[in-house]
């Protein structure tokens, strides 16, 4: 186990109906808020109501800003900057799913940075100040509720960026499965994929002796595939949605990845396919991840039996550990084919030509700084090309 | 699933030398800090003179208190609050192990309360507001260095009570697990057994749907023990240590315990063995742990099916369940031998003649108000005799 520091202030709030606190929990906080989400569907399912009917109650001054897409776009992020800044807003509020809220993880940093946020995303300057983010969650996938990260597209120059740092994790996030039985099938399965990522991203590591969060990882694996299958089977169940609903959060928390490297290329290498051509991330993903696992358990075969085993079930003879890894792989395969994704490039419409294109801004080659992406097995672009070739 | 809350910010520093990390991390928040602390062990250890010299180079004035014993006083708690008081006081750091940082909290409540600091673990006034406090942990058992409660015993009136608050969630702390590897050989036991009964107290529940939860437990409570038999055969193992160490924060910090109801029969059980005779809190909790276990078990046998077989990997035959509980059981006994821990009230030098007293202040009959303890099974007096003599 490595040296690690982790610290999640968030103020948790999970459960049906918790939607109607949130007023009284910004109180103390906020004096005036922007509320910031999507299109009609937090409108049509109530959440949009609830919310303001809770911020007016606690005498909470708001202003709107609406319109966000998946992979959220930089020019509303400069929008809702421009409109903080004009009415003196001291809290975002997001409600919504992943993308509303890295929306607002942007505009929080870029109303207390002089200069472009993109330079924030680009890594030209560092976060120093952001304003508090709150969260009301519509889907479990990107885990942005209790994450430190935000990822934003730049729709001008076609790239999709993120970024870190502990000042943007929500300071109170309320989440209330029930809203999750409203999703329409699709978002099953890019969300438990999504969520699947985020903990294999931590899981597949050469660090030893991680014991404690392995087993936490393998434990919220198998808890999330279960009860994905049951929640694909009948969509209102909502025990089933809350067990999704607390693995993401706790997938990308960060909890899961104390003291071990992480590694992050399967997220690197699908930020190109949905600047490409606006994949749902969690179907670029679920094409991706077993390419990737095909593609690097050779350098280290333990850690994949060990997934195999423990987190797939495969059991039997042991005499040959490629067969077994190979099996593990395959049953992780079928299980995305049983919630409706996806397992290839092809249907995913990202043709053979874009390969070399999308690898080379994946490591940085293309823009003149080939620092290669993933730490499992470090992947340079050459790398990137053969893993969305063995998933074309 | 239930709803729940869970507000977790402390922040947690793990690793090797990280000690001398202490004076910076201070320094933003405190003016004047209280270095609060047991005996001889943290001199010894070299942990005193680190925190002088990192305290030092920071700047930062400070005033000491030694003296802390396990099942931390009363009496040194008011000492503290005096010390506080008159010093102005604004930070309290605690070195040591959990009694340490359990009496750290103590004053912290005490000096912002005008009243007597008891009236708040005697239930009569809430916690309101108190100091921050750092820690440095030196003894992986309690939790306290990222869990909300703390139990101080009234050497007085005989009376060993716990309070709790997210206003006494330590604000910073850090976790060596070099300072484990010189712990004496009985440390280990009591640490462990200690850090699996935290995680028992949340485990056996009869809520359902609480699959996220029941995985992490089970993923911890494996770790735990398989490290303890690694440390036990082999004490200065700085790796199994470490898994020790992670498990015994994530066992306490509550994370294990959301969305379910919890039990804590057994520290109630426990609190007036170490009120009668001053034993370890984690001798006591083994020897009373396994007997609260073969009274309970029937009321929800395949809670306890669960943990023989997820836990104690008990197999083959299912076709008698309360074979299956109660070998699970008796796999559990055997590992608390295996760290040297003893099994019966006798030699903790617990007399039958004491069982009645005990059972009515465990229960409140004592004091005139039967409530009860433990939510898995309610417990009454006499419920509490029953499992003492299944120990005796």
């Amino acid at each position: 186990m490595q040296n690690f520091q982790i610290q999640t202030p968030t103020n948790l709030i999970f459960g049906k109906s918790t939607q109607h606190q949130i007023g009284g929990l910004l109180k103390p906080h906020a004096k005036k808020v922007l509320l910031h989400y999507g299109g009609g569907t937090v409108k049509k399912i109530g959440l949009y109501d609830d919310t303001k009917k809770s911020l007016i109650a606690a005498g909470l001054d708001f202003v709107e800003l609406g319109g966000v897409v998946p992979n959220p776009r930089l020019s509303l992020v400069y929008e809702g900057i421009e409109l903080c800044k004009k009415e003196g807003v001291d809290y975002i509020l997001a409600i919504g799913g992943g993308s509303a809220i890295d929306s607002a993880k942007a505009i929080a940093i870029g109303v207390c940075y002089d200069g472009d946020v993109w330079d924030i995303y680009d890594e030209k300057a560092p976060i120093k100040k952001a304003l508090p983010v709150a969260t009301i969650l519509t889907i479990p996938a990107a885990g942005s509720e209790m994450s430190l990260s935000s990822v934003i597209t730049n729709e001008k120059l076609g790239r999709k960026y993120g970024t870190s740092s502990d000042l943007i994790r929500p300071a109170i996030s309320i989440v209330n499965p029930e809203y999750f039985t409203n999703l329409p099938t699709s978002q099953l399965g890019y969300g438990v994929s999504d969520i699947i990522s985020h903990i294999f991203e931590r899981y597949f590591t050469n660090t030893v002796n991680c014991d404690i969060t392995d087993g936490m990882c393998e434990a919220i694996l198998k808890t999330v595939m279960k009860n994905a299958l049951i929640a694909h089977a009948e969509p209102t169940n909502y025990e089933a949605w809350s067990e999704i609903g607390l693995g993401g959060i706790i997938a990308h928390n960060n909890w899961l990845g104390i003291g071990r490297v992480q590694d992050w290329a399967s997220h690197g290498m699908e930020h190109e396919l949905s600047a490409y051509n606006d994949v749902a991330h969690g179907a670029g993903l679920a094409v991706l991840t077993p390419a990737w696992m095909k593609y690097v358990y050779k350098d280290n075969i333990n850690m994949f039996v060990q997934f195999a085993v423990n987190v797939m079930g495969v059991e039997g003879s042991f005499r040959d550990p490629e067969a077994v890894v190979l099996e593990g792989i395959s049953r992780l395969e079928d299980f995305y084919k049983k919630i409706g994704l996806k397992l290839s490039l092809a249907e995913l419409d990202i043709p053979e030509s874009a390969f070399e294109e999308m690898a080379k801004k994946a490591t940085g080659e293309f823009f003149g700084k080939e620092t290669g992406i993933g730490n499992f097995k470090r992947l340079m672009w050459q790398d990137v090309v053969e893993i969305y070739k063995l998933c074309k």
